[in-house]
This record gives structure tokens, C-alpha cells and sequence, in this order.
């Protein structure tokens, strides 16, 4: 069964490379508006969309979409807008335990899989200077929450609790569990 | 200062591209033969020898090493001989929680780091066909103790306790925070 990443991040392309599978990449377009709801809820609806945005032209496919936000206070973070919008988020993590939220899909034609896993994560207090210096490398602008725990902003945690692929964006254990429950894996592991 | 890693494995390859480095690849063909010592003492020991082996031709550079090893029962246990030797050692892991050490080894032109990290890693008890199984896949041939955490492998794990990417073979945390601390990081993480 061919199995087709409906994501457009470079950091779920390089965990499935990782992973040592065989599979295509075809991101997904799927509208990402949606109305206030509880982050679990949140990143499980939109894993979803966009793995049933590939998966109605994609008969006989595996496909997999997958959600990441950050969590803190009652609020959603996502990716940042801009530079100021980074540093507001990097602010607001300084110092603090937020929690990651990511969901993930699996489709086939006979098993629909959608489930999240969070993990606690938190922050050393960042000076300005860090913060700036954070910002400038360029990093933060295309990850949720504005920091990523596989680069640069590795320096910035000072302690996770779960699982660390799950803040990349992508739960590889729990992942690699949930497509042996589905059956899915005995068809492409020779290929590992 | 051009960043050198000095390994073959695929997954410290895959975990340097999750990271976002650039770098370049010289695998090292460092004898890796070694009198019986402590695992610390190995992993930290390899580690250095395969970054110092390609170190002393890339003067300049900033050249990383890194050896992984299982340990248990008084046991070093590296990559399987064959097929059977990978049976032999999954039969030891099952069921049972063993330790993970990898060694990593930083050479600048005035900084030498090395440092080794520890996981303890939980088997699952496995069934001979699980066991048959997973060698069938090919996946335990090339990894130390026969398993990767992050493939097939990850079904076979009941518990993780300290980095997951330290069994993969590079503690990523720790490792930024080490070229952070040896002053390599500024000079390439505008690449990022």
C-alpha cells in the first residue's frame, strides 16, 4: 500500500526519513480555519483535513496529515505572523511550562485513525538579547509555538516531559504503534 | 568554520539534516578494535578516535564523532554479526530494560569535547515471531543491539526513560547545547 505524507513540513518529511519508510509527499491545501475549540480537538480536526484533503483522490493510499500547536494560558499558539509576533510568543514561553499538541491522521480505504499526544515542555528564562538572537537566525518563523526543540531552540529548554518527536511535529513512537494497530505496516516493512 | 560529521550511520545523517545543519559527510575508517573497559569509557573512547581520524586532515574544521553501544548485564552490546547473532541479542532484550550509551566527540582547532549520554530502554516480552519477524524486516543488521527506536523498532519498546534521539545514536539536546557551549554554534547558525 502506498503511503503518501499530506504535509508540507520539512521537520515530518525528515522524521519519515528517519523512520526509514518509503513514501511520496504530496502537502495538502486544506483550509485551516476553524471555529475556538480545545487544542486536542483542535489538532485532531486538522490532521484530519488534510490528510482527507489527498486521501479522496488517493484511492488505495495510505495517507497521513498531521497538526502541531503550543499551549499555554488558555491559548492556542501556532506559527508565528512575523518577527514581532515571534518575539511576543518567545516572550510569553520564557520561564514557563507550556504543553505541545499534535495530532495525526490515518487513512486507508477500510481504517480511519486520528489521535494527539502532547508533551510538557519547559523554557529556561530568556534575556532579550536570546530572544533577538533567536528571531535573527531565522528559525522560529515556521514552527509552531516559534521554536524548534531539534535546532537552535534546543538550547532554550531546559526540560521536556513525553515524547521529543511529538513537539518536531510528528509522535514517532506512538505513530509507528497506531500503523501496526491499523495493519498497515506488514505491507511496506520489507522495505525498511 | 565548515561543521564535519564523521560517521556512516544513516540516522546520525538523517538527525543532523532534522536539526537543520549544513555539513558534510567523511565517514571515519577509525579502527574501532578496543580493550575491555566500562561502556562510558567506549562510546567516549570511539567517538573520539572516528572524529580525531579525520579531524587531523580538515584543520579549520569542526569535526563530530559519536559511537553508541547496549548495555546490560555486564554486556556491550553492538551491531549483529548475522542474522542469528540478532536473535541471540533480541532474546536478551526482551522483556527487560537495558541502557543505551552514545558517545559524541567534538574537535575544533582549540576545543575538544566529549561526552557520552545515557537511556534506559524497556522491552516489550517478545514472541519468537516477533522476533523472526523483525529480522525478516532487515531492520536490526546495521543498528547497535539489533533494534531501532525509530522504526519497526518502536513497536518492540514498552518504556523510554531520557532521550529518545540518544538510542538513535546522537542526543540532540545535549549535542546543540555542547556546540553552544564550545562556541561553534554562532559561525553556521545563520544557515539555519
Amino acid at each position: 500500500m502506498e503511503l503518501i505524507l499530506a504535509s508540507g513540513s520539512p521537520r515530518r518529511r525528515e522524521m519519515f526519513d528517519l523512520m526509514g519508510l518509503s513514501y511520496t509527499l504530496r502537502p495538502s491545501d486544506a483550509d485551516e480555519s476553524l471555529p475556538p475549540c480545545a487544542p486536542s480537538d483542535m489538532v485532531e480536526t486538522l490532521a484530519l483535513r488534510k490528510a482527507a484533503s489527498i486521501k479522496k483522490s488517493a484511492p488505495g493510499c495510505c495517507v497521513v496529515g498531521a497538526d502541531t500547536v503550543v499551549y499555554l494560558d488558555g491559548h492556542i499558539i501556532g506559527k508565528p505572523a512575523d518577527e514581532a509576533d515571534a518575539s511576543r510568543i518567545l516572550h510569553m514561553l520564557s520561564g514557563r511550562t507550556h504543553t505541545v499538541y499534535t495530532g495525526v491522521a490515518i487513512l486507508t480505504d477500510e481504517k480511519q485513525l486520528v489521535f494527539h499526544e502532547t508533551t510538557d515542555v519547559t523554557f529556561a528564562t530568556l534575556s532579550e538579547a536570546e530572544i533577538a538572537d533567536y528571531i535573527a537566525s531565522g528559525e522560529p518563523m515556521d514552527k509552531a509555538g516559534a521554536y524548534g526543540v531539534q535546532g537552535i531552540g534546543a538550547v532554550l529548554v531546559e526540560k521536556v516531559e513525553g515524547c521529543y518527536f511529538n513537539i518536531i511535529g510528528l509522535p514517532i513512537p506512538t505513530f509507528y504503534r497506531k500503523l501496526a494497530e491499523a495493519g498497515i505496516l506488514p505491507a511496506w516493512r520489507r522495505r525498511l
